[in-house]
């Protein structure tokens, strides 16, 4: 998978004086499980308050989809995109959830936050 | 797009003395994207607590209505409409969701918010 | 449009040991607007604590009935009924939401609260 | 009605060192209305953290059977209901939530609650 | 029944250095009543924020197929469960939620937490 | 349990000259089951098309809660209720389903019809 | 209450050629009932295959409000109103449902229908 | 797996002469994977119109828990059931359709039907 | 608005010797009311039997926005789409409904349908 | 893409004496699009009569997974797979449904039927 900092995009925080949440809902994420080789699906709702920095969504779709063929266990891919939209995007605020489908009748969800006024 | 202060009209609040909170939900927003030149769809929800001045519904309606080919990205156009109700109203709390129907399998909603109180 | 205090009915709280609530919902509250004449739709829900006092119910939907002939705006009618509601059973806590069909594509809820610990 | 201590059973928590919480749902829920003799018809949900007592499923269907027939007001019945649990459990924290269906348009909800930690 | 300890595996959490939950829902689950011989069906839900270790999906699926001719009380089932995860995982926070299908009109849901920032 | 003659009142039909159809939906049906004395909770649909005569609302609930303590079985309340209709009401055709609530997690529902056309 | 021939307005159908369906849905529609003097509410729902005419939908909003005050039984209303369509459309298929809610625990659906090819 | 006609009960129709429906859904069947070991979760629902003869429900209840345990693919399960049924009941007709949880991503309903007028 | 046959593209059906159907579903269709000026918003849903043509998606999409500004009643723009699309993929079957939002508590929908075969 | 034969596996009807019917649901069907090399997400849903062959469900989801990164048009991957499906099975009976989520707000099902009865 190539380097995220080549495909994410972002762009300026218009409005850096004032607290705002934007969230962003991916019901159409998949990537492959390491264990089995067999696709898995799910939903990612990312939430954050941009400090000076706000992704772009066409490349943040990119992004997801590089994924696609990617083998790799639902709490590292998590863990991973929240890594890399930390350090892209420094945000004030950020919550992933990353809620797979059922696999063998049991379903999870992830969900990884930070808040920097709580540091 | 012409200046909101001659379409929003205001009345003054009947109860000035209490604390109450008027919900407007407006689900037929709609713009158009800067990027693209396609339209754009979303849900506004705005929350707010009257200080001395309530927003009239009718003229509310016909402000929303002028975005309808505007060209104005997501976070733009929830931070204006929000600045103008701040600057029109004064109120004491204000909260303006703006959920825009999905793109690219992607959607996205931005939220603002202002507590007096919490100032 | 009657005096409430003729209307309304109470009795005495069989409990006024206990901090309990009651929630009373009426999807069939109707009155009319005072700019268009047209008729206005919404649904009530009380939610209050009572103290010595509780409002009777069958009283209570002959209250509201009176309003199906009124001309009263949207915040208007719903303080109004909250005035009424508080002066007659003098609650620990009282909240009245009054959510309101949709009029040009638009929706409107108004949500008067008291609470007399936060007093 | 016969003595609810007659008809409903307990037994020992096996777990007194855990606080955890317990929720029965039991929508068939009927006893007649005082005035007009009709039939009321609700839901109630028990929501209690036992300290040494647990409540026998059996048995608290029976009892709640036993108001089949009775002539009591709605404020009456959840009241009732809640004091005997109270006696019978003396559990660390208990709500008891009344949802009757609507009549004349109106339905509504009794709430009683208690919290050992919060006298 | 088997011991758990030589069916549920764990695996060590590659992220310990962030508070993070994992959710994982389990609509399969079934017991038999002790009382009556009949089966019990119901939902688990496992909330945890890992610490060293996270639980292997497959293998807690096995484990809890164990119980599916365990004659076990709702309220025991839960319990022991949450204990095997605790001693297993000795989670920072842990919730585990059992609800049960209806019997005789009754739905009972048995709830479970942990929180070792709180003790 | 009476003579529904002598509790069903009914009406003249005013539009004999028209095939329209008619349905009542009493989701507050309650028997006792013969066999255990426990109660049945249930909800008939009643859908018919008038010849002469049509069925008037207060009296068919005042009919339908005379099965209050009843010890009847599905089948036959809901056929006996259809007899019932058939002969006090003669209708061009009439439908009677009765859904009754879960028993040891399974649930019946019983439909009779009548179709004169078809005979 | 009115001639509803001062107040339905009535327009060309541009499409005399072709069978086309039009659906109208009135939620907020309210009478009195003649017995208790209790208002009742209903959603009308009328389908109609058009033949030379359609129906104005300012007007028959305003047709419909006339029953505001006015003390007519379920099938009387639905009927009256069915025969004025009939009257003043001549269409070639119309159906009218009229449900309205419930009434001491029992909801009441009239539907009346016509086909010119049927008859 | 023993003989079903040790444990299914029947009863005679009352009104064989009168064409009827009877719809019964156990949303709690289990059976187990033959190829996995696994067990398998899904709802059946029977819909049939008696002849003479009707089916008792819990031995119904009692019959469907004898496959807990039985090695069985879907499409053998529903149809040997409906044998069963068809044997025993011998009714005029028959609908058996079982709907399976997902597996794998792909859930499965297998539906089987007889109609004894179609002949 | 400019010529649609200059908009919308077609393709050639790659499968004329089957009767398929292809169902498109458009919930961002708005256009201007003629009388007030004020826009409507709708949901389109297009049902199609191809015979040699099919309508490319992307253009379809263009083509609908043209009434973005364009002022036309709810019968004629459904029944003008209706032919447009008659007219230039000549269908063995269409359907177009025609679902628009509530105005002054009303709410429309315009079907119009052909079926070659039954010509 | 490699050849369907080698991939899907059928086993042989064990009831071809009955007319039953098999309802496959696969919510996780993913391909891209030929045009703009994105992917495109959808439901599949195959129903089928039997005649001698049934296909076996998790050679299924791994022939359905080969089209995960094959560029193909809706209309084309619907049409292909159920030719492929009519080979290999011959069902008396197959409808194949491919519900495809939105683009540009714009959302698609393509449903292919054949029945051999109507030959």
């Amino acid at each position: 998978m190539s380097d995220p900092r080549a495909i994410l995009e972002t762009f300026e925080n218009q409005f850096p004086g004032r607290d705002y949440v934007i969230e962003i809902v991916c019901p159409e994420f998949t990537s492959v499980c390491p264990m089995t080789g067999q696709p898995d699906f799910g939903t990612l709702t990312i939430t954050y308050t941009p400090d000076r920095t706000c992704v772009e969504l066409k490349s943040l779709k990119l992004y997801l989809q590089g994924f696609r063929n990617e083998g790799i266990f639902y709490e590292n891919v998590t863990n991973r995109i929240f890594d890399v939209l930390m350090e892209m995007l420094k945000p004030r605020r950020l919550k992933l959830a990353a809620a797979f489908t059922p696999r063998g009748g049991i379903s999870t969800t992830v969900t990884v936050s930070h808040d920097s006024a709580a540091d």
